[in-house]
């Protein structure tokens, strides 16, 4: 990698491959979980995933370069550790709960990879490039934010309507 | 896994690993480093780092469990992409790019799973733990922001006083 346009090529690929296994993960999840707000939290995000998916083929597009997944060991380490809590887990309230601990910590590796993709679209000037994927960048966010807040309610029911 | 306690002492082994991890990757990193405040930033994160390991096995002791530290492939994962990018740049510039993203996945695995750890300890109830994680997960946060002005200072130089 000579270029930081190279290095902003690898981490696209990195980041496709893990929103399409984001993809898998999801539907999976959503079938799984307990509670009603954390199914309809997955399967709503399923959709805004479909969509990052599109983002960053419209991104490879400006870039001029074939849009290919290269394996992302980070998010394969992620939903393994989810297998296993939705294998081991032996209660409804268990498993809901390493689903969402599961969620965020895919959540959290897209906004750190987001965040540098966009930083790195500014460097390299290529500005519609970091628009396009900050809108991603902050459905994460939010995507996150929902997910503490029905973590938190497990916690104390009575913040549910706060 | 029957209980929330099981779940919350299995995530803890495996942030516990983590850290461990990370205390390699940080030395290493801060060696690779090419700018000065990326190299301080790497130091002084390594030195926090020691502390969230200690911090972890307070918490440890308050549940009354064996530190122990269980092999987690998340953060294996981020420290592969990051050996990675270590062995292929071709140049300081690139190089140092390449470490701030990889630090800032770490980063943000570790505020998941701090994040995650905090609202269950409150569950679980274990308020002591959740102040103590707490603690660690603020100083997660700092880090991360302090490597996104690191970032940002080499897409736009003119804001790094600000």
């Amino acid at each position: 990698m000579q270029t930081m346009e190279d290095l902003f090529y690898t981490v696209m690929q990195d980041v496709y491959y893990a929103e399409k296994q984001l993809l898998k993960t999801l539907k999976k999840m959503g079938k799984k979980a307990n509670n009603g707000k954390l199914q309809t939290a997955f399967n709503t995000h399923l959709q805004e995933t479909e969509g990052h998916v599109e983002r960053l083929e419209e991104a490879f597009q400006m870039l001029d370069k074939r849009a290919r997944a290269k394996k992302c060991d980070a998010i394969l380490g992620i939903v393994a550790e989810g297998d296993e809590v939705m294998k081991e887990a032996e209660n409804d309230d268990v498993l809901d709960a390493g689903l969402v601990a599961t969620a965020q910590a895919a959540e959290h590796y897209e906004i750190a990879r987001y965040g540098t993709l966009v930083a790195w679209a500014k460097q390299i000037g290529k500005p519609q490039i970091a628009r396009l994927l900050h809108q991603t960048l902050e459905e994460e966010k939010k995507a996150d934010a929902l997910l503490t807040r029905i973590a938190e309610s497990q916690v104390n029911p009575a913040a549910q309507s706060a």
